[in-house]
């Protein structure tokens, strides 16, 4: 990159070589791990990409390296099609699994269907969502079967299921297992449905389950997932993976469309790329994963109680009020959290959260 | 920003330090001003926005700025809606302006109706682009009048206009001065038009017109600009800027809606407030119009014929194949432009575009 | 009319004149009010309106009448949109009443939830259904109000509910009574909430209560009622009733744009007035009400058990095999009805029911 | 049908058999064919229709002999998707062959482009018209070929053309010959479109070329026509004929979703069925055409002059104000039509008008 300023030279080197970690408090923020900064590598990637020019619109040499690049990840043939957020992924990563006449079953507290506003309709051209219960944020296969087997379509007149989709993290910090992305898999191929895989915190969930990012996607019945970066560590970035390589046609349109295809292309794929690189997308995983154990082991001697074992980088938390005031009085930031009760809370951790601080806390929280 | 990891930190700061001005040969790339890099002060301002957490979704500091400096800016209280794309800010600013059974009154070229697909219809709930000619991708003021004028609504049969959409800098790099864009904002008030301004290359207008960006704005009766910033020096960013304030609230929803709202927002503003910081937007688009001078200087030495004389930072060049040749010889990229001629090519300068080295072009062309 | 061709004088004669009861067995088909024909006061209307020609798309006597006989029918003001099925007025008449972004509160068991497609999500521009429970498909005011003071807003992610729509007579052929109709009034004021009644069965209801029309609409603060003739006696008519006059505008453009504009408009117009006239619509309600209690009391002694008492003209009958196979021989339709249970049949009475022969059905039956 | 009040007996009868010939002035409103009643055979056959149950939404006996019906008059074998309205016809039958990032390539003054509202783009999930120009409202297949070929795709960017749409009698009266439409269908072959047309006067075309309606359908490779028998004698129906099985599914869905399915489907059958019946809907037209011929004939004769010479029911007047005037106070009904000329007038014939008294014009208009 030419420095034609070169008076920003020092200051740049200030931003980065500071020693933050005397000056500076470490993160406490758990309100969501979308409150982080970029990880280093995932920056220096971004600024790396800004030495010279690049044509637009995905044929830059670092897109031209993304279906590669994720190919040899899942370890089959992939469609990378990269958007700039997670419900950007989500909305037209299922636009091309879904007629305007039908339905995607999910879970109630999916996302999707929560907080997307009417995002899934009106990429979906109409497309119903049709929420289920299950523990836990979790679809379990046999009521999935249940739901599908019940469903009598009244032909013209009645929306049928086209589409199941499942959160990997769910939106609880839960985990499906390698066996239960299987058996939902296999009730999805008996009854002619598609799968989508919300993965925002897909990361989470392969570093905790220790598997192959295979085993709980394609090779399970998988069609489409959005692999979440944004999370864990990148700036804006989250790749629609096309497991059927027809669906490219189709998706590429609808995020053209949608107004998310970035001309300056190239600065969605460095992310990516970094993130592939070395495994950062596990490594940021695994200690945001570490820090939320860590997290809640402390918060447990502190007298809390977890509601659901976090089997990710989420936990939830019940603890009465004086304790969550102790918590805020001590610089912890975090968020109530109804749908799961009056005195639960949320706790997210990511790839900057500082373990031994957390470690810690049950020493320092006054 | 805490370096947990301190071995980029050597790698990190090669990045930014080497000295490229001898090492690798200057960006002649003409194909767009989005296959640009990011500006180091909008470099620079990403990274040090990477320090600390921040709250998502435009509730963090930085983003909280937004409206005072966007108003300071314009003289008048404006709303600001950041979005990823170019594409997201026209489509979403529009849909607050036209009703699904509308119109929407453009230059046949306009981008709207060009190349964003369906995208005024579909974010539109069905609003219809009802394209017209002009000289040099330019609406008139007079012919608009005659067009808004002869048109006769047929109740709820007809598609009647409801909006104007211009684009400043147009599609073929032409300006509207102050006094043309009052002549159309009249023309929209006199028959109860909104009018919209694709303002991708505004900062190149304005630093074209020497004026202020309200003369062409607001004061000449601009509903909603979409300020462009990812051709002029950003990573990816335009703002949907809403002179009036009633329409936040739509814009908000359909921006959400749409998938457009960014979690870590703070690195779209953190891109728009280093933008304004010291007129480096009106910097670096008086750069790229400078570049677009000089390279038509040169290029008309060499023979070749300006389509019209650059207003902007594009330049629309009609030269034979063999001419052409030379220039790629040279190192220069450009694309044919088919719309004004079968000899025509674009040129599009940039913030970093070598003038120096444009100048020299004459003797240094084979 | 100018009988061109009076060869068909007799022809036609014969279609009304002749002495069908005599020759042809009495209609025994409950399988659905839809199944009936025109009753002969409509056809004879339309036949009437084939005399000479009429202005077109609402323009003509009839239509210009409608406004009035529905302000005189309701006692107050309000504007007529005629259609030509109780879908099109449901899906035409909501879409004024929500935004792309909102949700419309109804019963889980509503037609437009189970039995117009994805209808609602389309006219409304992606607006969501929100389905609630209540005992025999009806919406209990005390269960919405807590329904919809426990939603909480999630400001632009979220779809906060817009409107609420309650079916007047139920789909279970149950009947919201005077006071719970403004029950569910209030409680829609109280939250700022549109409220809308889908009316396919208005006439039976209004026939239970025997109230004022205005008791159960308007005055409750119902906004928008689909007023059904179709399964009263009419051909195909529907009428959209805005008790709101500000919705006039979008309700007709949306109607246009929907494709349920009738050229030929006075046919919708004479169907509607002749069902007005002389509370024809109320008659024809009140003998279809009669026939399901008449109906109700044979199959009772015959050993079969209402699941709900009817208070339309829709039965809704536990019964078990044999019995139903001994009707079935003797003439019956009917349908079986699983959203009630296996061994539910629905048996549903209109204008033509005869009276007698369901009375002597206990003598009749094999 | 049983008539269960009889005091509606004579009146019924005396709507029909009134020699209305000699007590009411022959229909002289030329304003348009849907001003007409409906003829006597339509409405016979829709009384008849009125004597017994039957089952709805298409499962009726009428309804079950459409295909077949059909598939005979155009000696293939067709799907029959009815609808209530010409526009529905069109919205819901081009709803299959465009996708929602394509666009329909129609004649400016199409009745889809100029006088459906939005709906076009409604129904096709944003799909776009792509309007072009050609004389006396017909495209050219030399000048579509042209269109076509210039056409560019910018790959997601663009809006592609995937259809042609063509209206047969065209909106300004017009016929396109049999080799004009095998021009065209070789060109979309060509160019891979679809073809749609547009038959709100599709009878009256076939009238005037005597042709076999497969000849200017699919034999001509038209994938979809919109029958039209509102505008020729019926009450309300035309008839989405489909040469492709393979888009029945989606056109039911689309229609269902529209809400234009029928309930008491059998009077859409009822009508289509004796419009077919002894070609009845050729000798409608063929009355209709011969009636603009008469009407010709005697304006000329009175000094007006034909912009066009009629090839349909319709036919285009230049005349001056005095002309004009005197038509009007001898009780004669048009419309202006500017789209021609400020001194253009549109005439509209229809099954009904009255041959001898238009001949007889010259002599008795003052």
């Amino acid at each position: 990159m030419t420095l034609e300023r070169p008076f920003l030279k020092s200051a740049i080197a200030k931003c980065f070589l500071r020693p933050t970690v005397i000056t500076r408090p470490p993160p406490m923020n758990f309100s969501s791990d979308n409150v982080t900064p970029i990880c280093p590598e995932i920056l220096a990637a971004i600024a790396a990409e800004s030495d010279s020019a690049a044509l637009p619109y995905g044929a830059d040499d670092k897109s031209q390296q993304l279906d590669a690049a994720f190919s040899e990840l899942f370890g089959t043939e992939v469609c990378v099609v990269p958007v700039a957020t997670g419900t950007a992924a989500n909305l037209v990563g299922l636009s091309g699994l879904v007629s305007p006449f039908g339905g995607i079953v999910c879970h109630h507290h999916a996302h999707i269907n929560m907080t997307e506003s009417t995002g899934v309709a009106f990429y979906g051209g109409g497309a119903k969502l049709l929420g289920i219960d299950g523990p836990s944020a979790k679809i379990e296969a046999g009521i999935l079967d249940t739901y599908l087997g019940k469903h009598v379509s009244n032909g013209m007149h009645s929306v049928d299921p086209e589409c199941v989709a499942i959160t990997q993290t769910t939106e609880f910090g839960t985990v499906y297992g390698v066996d239960e992305v299987q058996a939902i898999g296999k009730v999805c191929r008996k009854h002619g449905m598609r799968l989508f895989m919300d993965g925002a915190r897909f990361a989470n969930a392969v570093a905790t389950l220790g598997c192959h990012p295979a085993d709980i996607t394609w090779k399970a019945g998988v069609d489409v997932l959005s692999f979440g970066a944004t999370k864990n560590g990148a700036l804006a970035v989250d790749a629609i993976i096309l497991f059927d390589p027809k669906l490219r046609r189709h998706t590429e349109k609808s995020r053209k469309r949608g107004g998310h295809l970035f001309s300056k292309h190239r600065y969605l794929a460095a992310q990516l790329l970094a993130y592939l690189q070395d495994d950062l997308w596990l490594r940021n995983a695994r200690h945001a994963n570490d820090a939320a154990k860590a997290l809640q082991h402390s918060l447990e001697s502190l007298g809390a109680e977890a509601a659901f074992t976090p089997q990710g980088n989420e936990l939830f938390i019940r603890m009465n009020d004086k304790l969550a005031q102790r918590l805020r009085d001590a610089g912890l930031v975090f968020r109530p959290w109804a749908s799961i009760g009056p005195d639960a809370y949320r706790f997210v951790c990511a790839w900057n959260s500082p373990i031994d601080v957390i470690s810690a806390l049950p020493h320092t929280v006054g």
